[in-house]
């Protein structure tokens, strides 16, 4: 169904005539081109997998396990109570005094509605998102970098991360008459980035992580990537993630500051994308905002314009489903932030309660508080589930001959690389498909287990990968890991 | 703060010598260009008068009446008790047994949370919403149609319905070498249309509407503005509101029939905005839906590409917060929609919580539900209260010299035109203002009252309007009307 651009003849012999307004010629060549991986052809299947076994028909597995998407509460993980129980009053204002929700709850439910127009969640809010949540935002922001100042004006709320990234990409010039503005982003990459510069018709600039060292940056390559790129676009900023997806790296100190570094030398805006700050699993790691770094740094650097993004999708809470986030503008030009605050306006404003999620994120129970007791235990529970799981999985798969997996230091996925054979890797080519691509499409239909090969985030010529989210629970992950070690043993022998 | 694009040299100046990689230059102009007034100065202006007063400054008037804005519940509208109660009971689930919610409430919310990832609504759910609210929204759209069949797989849950209208628009190809593709609107129209067509850079071909006939469409205009257009642009597709906005007027039948025979002749999509499918308030006006008028026109008509949007921020819920809507997508071609929704994939999925609040729209209760009674009363109540107000205010302001203004048939504004005297225009003029911006300004100065002016939405060459909402309670709507009395005798007063 979803044919190529070649199929538009088709068009006119379906309609005997009467050819559609709208077909292949007439749409955005931009959407034409755009792929988003993370929900392509093997997240259908799975699907249609699914609703085959609801009704009965026959697999060599009782279930689909979907390690496609860093869908947390998809995979069981339960929200955290004082998140839901602020939103439920919210909505539903009588449960302030029926439902017997701790005093916390009813406190920061009733300032939030203040805060919304008419005292309700359904009106409108302003388009950057409620003040009295951006200045928790912004106390928010100041405690997690040791005191350095955030200001409130410069924080938009959106739907979710990838709302605020699109935001922020669409304010670019798409170019200078031949010369199209170009994006620097990491090879591997999560996917709305190359998906969402393809839509643009902004030119993306592949830098390298290092698998060898851990899928650390190094500025060598960096620079290496936007020298070719100075010869065709004119680029404009950097996107970093950190911590990474689907490399599960976590930068150093010093790592960060050689990026800022580098981006103020050659004039280029730092997106860091840092929706997985909470999700550090190393213990020689620790999350570091571009933020803070820039500020410390001082001098120059200090003034460098930097978009730090934040989500209630991951993190401990996992709430995808409210499409919550939050953007900082720092170092922003005034002007360029009136044109960005102009351009929300169209869009209204973000979901209101998924505003309010945020606000439970940002300004979450503190010592003392009636629900900080429970809420830490219920944050501790997820966050330290994850961290055995980071390991187990790596240990897991590192066991396998064939694959090769770095270690999860943070966010919530692995990325091992896969050894193929030859022959598999002929074959597929014969077949017109990557081989990790023919990989994952047979673990799925042999096995049910969903995941995303490593051709729709980027990897080196020559490599193959996949991406697993570490989200089910424990004991369905070490299911997946079994099925996976059976399909991989019977994979590598068939084509060895 | 908001300057033109010849502010540029500001940038240097402030920096010093150190230019902001993003400023007015490497901006996308299409942004730059956008207007949204809705959202405008006086909007801006209008909040800031609020704070101050707050704060103790003293106005000529002890509040600020905001009627800029479709904004139900900040203008004290109360919410549906059914729709927040069932989505309360999907935030946080224990209340299905412990809050005494009527049973159909819990039944429904039973029912989203089994078609929700891991049974919570922090889950991401397909791209284009729940399958079962599809099938609801579906169901709705056959009972609302007569029995006309509508297919949950081209029904696409959004954002609001802007967010489905931006989404279709963005599928246009911008243009052909020097041809832009272009789009119909009308003039007045809603600014998110020229907004997001300025955003994508196609052409905006307008068509009046005909005041003097109760802002009807003639198809004498559609093709005068077509003929026009195709001189420069490729139009391929046709707005339509209905009910209008600003206009507030309700098509006739036989008005659509007209418009789907232009549209079929001149191979034109029809993008319908009918979010205020429920607003209807001339006993001699009901609501046709395009996608039934097109059905019933039968033969080539009933083949016509349509797109529908509805919306759960107006009718009788209000609900503006929760941005939820769907746009139904008929006789699209299979691979257009293939690509729609690969679009739609990279924003993830439109807010969990505002696909539930319009699974109760489109779901309501039906007679014999335990919520039936109630829910009909409150409904009965909103639209009721907005019949009563959409007649006094069109009585008030025709009572005024120099005011004429269409009756008020649907949706939630008057657009009532202002016959200003020669030397207010003058004056206007020589300050490089639009007169009616100059009216508006002046009433929120002097009397507290925010309206937008005629100019934000398109009027005919040398006509002067303002748009207000009839929301605010009715004591509130008088007292709107009256401190407007005041404000307009005054002003003609002095300038004639």
């Amino acid at each position: 169904m979803a044919g190529g651009a070649g199929d538009t003849k088709k068009v006119l012999d379906m309609d005997t005539g009467s050819q559609k307004v709208l077909n292949m010629d007439t749409l955005n060549p931009c959407i034409i081109n755009m792929e988003y991986s993370v929900r392509g052809p093997l997240v259908i299947r799975a699907r249609e997998m699914q609703k085959e076994l609801k009704e009965g028909k026959k697999f060599p597995f009782p279930y689909v396990i979907r390690c496609n998407i860093g869908d947390c509460h998809a995979m069981e993980q339960s929200y955290i109570n004082f998140i839901r129980q602020v939103v439920a009053s919210c909505t539903y204002p009588p449960l302030m005094d029926s439902a017997g929700f701790p005093p916390d709850v009813v406190a920061k439910a009733k300032r939030i509605l203040e805060g919304c127009g008419g005292g309700s969640i359904g009106a409108y809010s302003d388009s950057s998102g409620i003040e009295i949540i951006r200045k928790d935002a912004a106390a928010y922001i100041k405690r997690r970098d040791g005191g350095i100042p955030a200001n409130p004006d410069t924080i938009m709320l959106s739907s979710g991360a990838s709302d605020g990234i699109k935001s922020i990409l669409k304010l670019l010039k798409q170019g200078d008459g031949e010369r199209k503005t170009g994006v620097m982003i990491p090879i591997p990459q999560y996917p709305l980035y190359s998906a969402t510069l393809a839509e643009y018709n902004t030119m993306q600039i592949g830098y390298y992580l290092d698998e060898e060292t851990n899928w650390s940056m190094h500025v060598s390559e960096l620079k290496r990537a936007i020298t070719e790129a100075r010869a065709v676009c004119n680029p404009r900023a950097i996107c970093v993630l950190n911590p990474g997806n689907p490399t599960g790296s976590v930068l150093t100190r010093q790592n960060i500051e050689d990026i800022v570094k580098f981006a103020h030398d050659e004039k280029l805006v730092i997106l860091a994308d840092e929706v997985y700050q909470d999700n550090i699993y190393a213990p020689d790691r620790e999350f570091h905002s571009f933020k803070k770094v820039i500020s410390e740094m001082g001098g120059e650097y200090a003034k460098q314009e930097l978009a730090s993004f934040h989500s209630v999708s991951k993190g401990y809470m996992g709430e995808c489903g409210y499409r919550g986030g939050y953007c900082e503008y720092v170092n922003f030009h005034p002007e360029v932030v009136a044109m960005l605050r102009k351009s929300l306006t169209a869009k209204l404003c973000p979901s209101v309660s998924g505003q309010v999620a945020m606000d439970c994120v940002v300004g979450h129970p503190q010592p003392g508080d009636a629900s900080y007791e429970s809420w830490l235990k219920e944050k501790n529970a997820v966050l330290g589930t994850l961290k055995e799981k980071a390991k187990m999985t790596v240990e897991k798969l590192n066991s396998l001959p064939g694959i090769k997996c770095n270690i999860v230091q943070g966010a919530m996925y692995a990325f091992p690389r896969l050894f193929l054979p030859e022959k598999a890797i002929a074959k597929a080519k014969a077949e017109g498909k990557a081989a990790d691509f023919m990989y994952a499409w047979e673990l799925l239909e042999q096995k049910g287990l969903c995941v995303v090969p490593g051709s729709g985030f980027g990897q080196k010529e020559g490599t193959y990968h996949f991406r697993m989210t570490i989200l089910p629970p424990p004991a369905k992950l070490e299911e997946f890991l079994r099925r996976l070690k059976d399909f991989h043993l019977e994979f590598m022998e068939r084509y060895k």
